[in-house]
């Protein structure tokens, strides 16, 4: 992964393929949530394969990537139709496919704005989690400049996040791959936190269009119910 | 297949799923091109499994479903995300699936539209095509109401496909999975038909919103450059 998808750490790259390439071992990155938030090169970066997807860069969903050094050999997944010089069977989605290119387009500017008005809201978001008590994750590596994967002690994360979602916001517990597991998020514990902090955590994402307006909303309604909670927990030892 | 993808038959599947079933083996039907234009009744066929796609019933592309008997354990195909009940790992396209659901509350209308007015401009279709001494493939089998699939001795289709392309109407040569390949229709050369006049064989498909008008000006695209090729034949002997 170029940068993980829930904390939004930005993994060092040209090390682990210089490792590799070392070995002679070839590298595949899923650069999926790295693309339009960092710059991604990848015949700069030497590694043999890289997936990125349409609907992470404001394309619609239903088209992705998989950009391959041409010395690679590749075995279909999915057989049958031959479509996609026989690499991946299935009436190719058109449409799909053109708005991700033209999603493609718009991705050195979205770069520009996310690591500078995105990240400034992040930054803010940040310093209040902080001062609500919470504990940002990866907080001192370089991460994403939309993505902040934070916890509190004392709290429960599904709580908290249900209580926004009533608000009208809609934040995520780790990945949505595992929206419908109760797990611990497997990148936290990996990471060596301990599992009952992990268990509670939430993830914000911030996009291109969102406003300072909106990010001061947002906080308002997390501080009201951060300490709605608090007063709860308290009542209950 | 519930329906043949280029010549348009209709399988008998109550007579194969009931000889499937006196062996205990599971069946899967794949119905895609029989949704929209033939009755299709999961329960009522007692069949296993059950494929159908969005974009062959008006619907967008990039949403397709299996309806699977309950008693089926499945295993999947793409792993990783979990999605789906882990069944179909990646990003729900949630658009799609909902235009598909829409879709399908029109397919009883589309299926009435089909075998009356489009059925009779494939008649139509049909008669002329023979005038022009063509043979229709299965023509005496019951067929989809919008497929025709047919081919003329002495005429090269590729030549006719591009002529009627260049005139802005767009006819297929087999499937559109073998639409890069220049070998004969392997389900022609399956029914017993000459490799020489299976290699020219053309398929017309009919849509709801197909216009008699339009029909009729196809035709007489058709026959001049029919006449036109027929000419060039006979000048070349």
């Amino acid at each position: 992964m170029m940068a993980n998808n829930e904390t939004g750490v930005i993994q060092d790259m040209p090390a682990i393929i210089k490792w590799a390439k070392s070995r002679n071992i070839q590298t595949h990155t899923d650069a999926v949530q790295a693309i339009g938030k960092i710059n991604v090169d990848f015949e700069g970066l030497g590694v043999d394969a890289m997936t990125i997807s349409s609907h992470k860069i404001y394309g619609p969903q239903g088209a992705a990537a998989l950009i391959l050094n041409k010395k690679i050999d590749l075995y279909p997944h999915l057989m049958g139709g031959g479509q996609e010089k026989g690499l991946r069977s299935g009436t190719e989605n058109i449409a799909a496919i053109v708005g991700f290119g033209k999603a493609c387009e718009r991705v050195q500017k979205n770069i520009v704005i996310i690591n500078n008005e995105v990240k400034k809201y992040r930054l803010l978001l940040e310093r209040e989690l902080k001062g609500l008590g919470a504990v940002i994750f990866a907080e001192q590596t370089e991460r994403l400049g939309n993505t902040t994967f934070f916890a509190f002690n004392n709290i429960d994360g599904s709580t908290l996040l249900t209580a926004l979602d009533r608000k009208g916001y809609a934040i995520a517990s780790g990945s949505a791959c595992s929206s419908n597991s109760s797990d611990a998020s497997h990148v936290l514990l990996a990471m060596g936190i301990e599992p009952e902090l992990a268990q509670g955590a939430l993830r914000v994402s911030l996009g291109i269009k969102t406003k300072k307006d909106e990010v001061k909303a947002f906080l308002e309604a997390l501080k009201m119910e951060v300490n709605r909670l608090k007063q709860l927990t308290a009542m209950a030892a």
